[in-house]
């Protein structure tokens, strides 16, 4: 069991080095030497893990969409919403995703007309786990009737691809939870029912409740967003509030139909 | 007149080089002789035009955003659309538009921490023009109360960033048009006065349809979109469509609101 957490330990440790040295050198420019030196580990420890470069620039590609475990919304939508705040939190938090996205959009200059290894995976990753909660949420009834999931999947993966870049660009992402707010504010009520929308929780600080709340019940399942021990995550006495996330008064951070009370979302 | 003709011609081939060049090698690794030999122009010639490799590239970026002139529609948001197919249009089939977008996307990898000569100016000048055209969509009374255009502009700037380079990196593009119409679907009916919606034209040809009316009509400005001979676009004949576009019979190309026709936009 201890040797299992340190093999844990290690692979995690490996794998954050390769996605520091991918985000700084891009893929083709990194060498298993850099990354070797940063993760502190022998050559063997790390062939033990990955065999290949390429395996390695696919287990940052896989590591980077996973955002842990989320306790369960009423609905699916909330849950939806709840990954796109708990990834932008990731993509300002965690180096391991900013490396995964990074991966995904730089390839073509790094390879011009050689596919990477990667070639289109972060993409499909993220178009397949949206369109699974978008086809949960319509088999629940949250959607409305003319909703194409996969449509809608696309536009969210490739929409929150381009938010985040421009965010990155403009500010290094200081501004990226308030994007990802307007980018759901924008579509929910192109795809959800009417009644949903007021019941939605797009606060600014749901990504930190969220994480306070993991801490707070089942701790160690998935990576922790930030990096951080958890006792020094904030907000942990607001847990209770997420079991039941869609009866929290929304106020200002829900989506009210924006023709029935147009003011509130302002 | 002719000598003027000839300068802006060398002065586009230049361009064109050097966009070819930097979508290919990227900022960094463009040198000024490729650009040079590409464009088969002499050296004068090119500092005449351009004093530096960044001038160059703040060049190719500024000549992206040019759509051409547009024919006016009876609204604002019409003419958003029209912004958006020709812009999807002209990525698909001007280099110098697609290395425009590479040279917004790409900094980073590039630059590292030294931000390039045109850090941001790309999502800035696409901000800028979005943002003017929802201001005045505003100040017509065709949007809902509660829009804010700057968080508009930005959300639909970035949006469009994305979906552009997941397309590229899926199907080099070739579902872009697509793409862009299940964007403006999706966010269209919550800023859009509802009344409106059903009259916007978002055809799959449109970009067609209106590099075929610029043909019909005044030839010669801007530049055209896809490069081809004005005689090669297809759709002059349906030119006379574009002049009452929001009359025109929208059916599946519309967006009509979707709480009243939910099935008409599947």
């Amino acid at each position: 069991m201890a040797r299992q957490a340190r093999a844990i330990q290690t692979r995690e440790s490996i794998l954050l080095a390769a996605a520091a040295v991918f985000d700084e050198r891009g893929y083709s420019s990194a060498t298993i030497t850099e990354i070797l030196q940063r993760a502190g580990v022998t050559k063997g420890a790390l062939y033990f893990h990955f065999a290949s470069k390429e395996e390695l620039a696919l287990g940052v590609v896989a590591a980077q969409l996973d955002v842990g475990e989320l306790p369960p919304q009423r609905t699916r939508l909330q849950e939806l919403v709840d990954h796109g705040m708990l990834f932008a939190h990731q993509l300002r938090h965690d180096p391991l995703t900013r490396a995964g996205v990074g991966l995904a959009m730089d390839h073509r200059r790094e390879h011009g007309d050689d596919p990477a290894p990667f070639h289109g995976t972060p993409y499909q990753s993220w178009i397949d786990r949206i369109g699974q909660v978008l086809a949960e949420a319509d088999r629940h009834g949250e959607l409305l009737p003319h909703v194409v999931p996969d449509d809608t999947a696309q536009l969210l993966a490739g929409a929150f691809t381009g938010i985040q870049g421009m965010s990155q660009t403009l500010c290094e992402r200081a501004d990226l939870t308030h994007r990802v707010i307007v980018l759901l504010q924008h579509v929910l009520p192109s795809i959800a029912q009417p009644s949903l929308l007021p019941t939605l929780d797009l606060g600014a600080d749901r990504a930190e409740r969220l994480l306070a709340a993991r801490v707070g019940t089942a701790a160690g399942t998935g990576r922790a967003g930030d990096g951080r021990p958890a006792a020094e995550r904030p907000g942990t006495e607001r847990s209770a509030d997420l079991s039941s996330g869609a009866q929290r008064p929304t106020g200002e951070h829900g989506i009210p139909s924006p023709r029935r009370t147009p003011t509130a979302v302002r």
